[in-house]
């Protein structure tokens, strides 16, 4: 198995995705191409201790900023890492890529450069959060703000074949995050998507609301983007917040100091299961290939947490497995 | 001043709205009248001291479950404690109610009992929740699921005007909620709202991720009523569990027990500031009169609130603000 890294990408760059590579290669033992400048990537790499043969360099000129159009920087910027990489997914020579690069230029390359598996419309961003149990798969997590109901069934059964294979859940239950729990609630969107999702072969529960899922109530949170990337950013802002707030009050004085040393391991267990970098990045599934985007401000773990990802990807055979489940999938219940 | 209080309501009903009431009655010296069962009403009273002449019952036979049918049961159950309530208002025999009732036959009956302020196409719902800093006002909240984007010049208004009234802030910041800061962004109705919130008289600030709610970024959070419930609801949920999380690991030993009890004062500020009960309930804005929806769950500190904060929107006259400044905006911002 090989993996391509956009070595470039990310808030950070090459100083973090390249110790994240390296972390990868010793941890994991896999095979990486690192696509990026060759001087700045080779100054990084001499840092570090690892097996030569196992990280290779393609050396690019060009960047995709994050200010840059997606579309255009895609078309235009022809010899940056982020396109680069992806041209060497398409072409066979690795089976996955992972960038923590501009979101938008990377789910366009994603859908121009590799393509849209046979069957799905709408390629969905599948970022695994945190729950009270363990944590669920939830998609969309942004790709797509307008939807169509039919979409709901595409990402119902690319969440659940994801949250089967990186959470280990078999049949997950898949809910509909909507206002109430009965059918017939919602905006016109979701209530169509209700009925539809009744026939789809997943393992539909019905609705969800907002509240119950951080109890761990549905396995997959099924969603549009828009919805998806406000519960998405919602729960890690209310994390922070109340991770600030707690700092503060413990620290206010030398009595709650002593208390909080005195519980500090119960405070870094309970930070820890809402670490973000603990579960790499969003996969971004529907298009021919793993394709894994990393959250832009990744540190070295986050990356080499996000290699790990792209692996469980290609080892489970995700691609294949949509590509199979949608072909099976009746005619009507799309239509 | 004279406040009407749906004394059946909520899903602990008279036990904990009596309290409620009476706290109100000692506490803010407001003039109450309580609908309900006389006789259930008058036993719960007999508990507690407090002046007579201030607490009055209007008698009904009917009660608005939560399972009812919003329309049908404000048009069938007329001898609600509810309907009462809202007829009460109507007859301007009080200034404002209070129902902790099941939230779509509330807001059906504002709307076909009180009826709708003049140039006011959707009223909504405006919860304040917790930030960093403070509170902001969230509008809608979850009365309109689906809407045009005129709706959202009428929701920045009221939750301008509400948000200067109850949070005392002068000109508050307006952000819409989006998936990226940039004009732009956004589904098909948030970009429409952008274009034309840039017009409105209000302190448009242009959109806020979801990440940055909790940070207290914006005063005023505009939002369609299905974002906002998501909102609202994710908030309380992800709060909630994290106060479950931190709980079980600061009881998992005999010494993290001993570091709890040195901050215990820390964290029981820390928990009063994401406390919903101090912040009472959610006005409906922009119906003809001062309507406060109290949480269905609420306790009797929660319906003291609810009384507090209807005191404060006769108080302010926030129905009349709403309505003239209704009056002054061009037909150009409009249509």
């Amino acid at each position: 198995m090989k993996i391509v890294l956009d070595a470039m990408g990310g808030d950070h760059g090459p100083k973090v995705t390249v110790k994240g590579a390296v972390d990868a290669v010793n941890q994991y033992g896999v095979n990486l191409i690192l696509t990026g400048d060759k001087k700045t990537l080779d100054s990084e790499l001499k840092k570090f201790q690892y097996p030569k043969e196992k990280i290779e360099i393609v050396h690019t000129s060009e960047i995709v900023e994050n200010e840059d159009k997606p579309v255009a920087a895609i078309r235009k910027k022809k010899d940056s890492s982020m396109v680069v990489a992806l041209n060497i997914v398409k072409d066979g020579r690795a089976d996955a890529i992972i960038s923590a690069g501009n979101t938008g230029a990377l789910l366009a390359g994603g859908l121009f450069v590799l393509g849209r598996i046979e069957g799905i419309d709408r390629p969905a961003l599948a970022p695994v959060i945190p729950n009270y149990k363990g944590a669920s798969v939830l998609i969309d997590g942004g790709a797509n703000t307008d939807i169509k109901a039919r979409n709901y069934i595409e990402f119902g059964i690319m969440g659940s074949i994801y949250a089967e294979m990186v959470l280990g859940i078999k049949t997950p239950r898949v809910c509909l995050v909507n206002i109430g729990i009965e059918e017939g609630k919602g905006n016109e969107s979701t209530k169509e998507a209700y009925k539809i999702c009744k026939k789809a072969p997943f393992n539909f529960q019905g609705n969800v609301e907002a509240r119950d899922i951080p109890s761990g109530y549905t396995d997959v949170i099924l969603c549009d983007g828009f919805t998806g990337n406000v519960i998405l950013k919602l729960t890690e802002g209310v994390a922070m917040m109340i991770f600030k707030v707690l700092k503060e009050e413990l620290t206010k004085n030398p009595l709650r100091k002593l208390g909080a040393l005195l519980i500090k391991s119960g405070l870094m267990g309970f930070k820890k299961r809402f670490d973000y970098t603990e579960y790499g990045g969003a996969p971004f599934l529907g298009v021919q290939g793993a394709l894994v985007k990393a959250h832009g401000s990744s540190d070295a773990k986050a990356i080499m947490n996000a290699i790990r990802q792209a692996k469980t990807l290609v080892e489970n055979q995700v691609v294949k497995k949509i590509e199979e489940e949608i072909k099976n999938l009746g005619a009507d219940i799309v239509e």
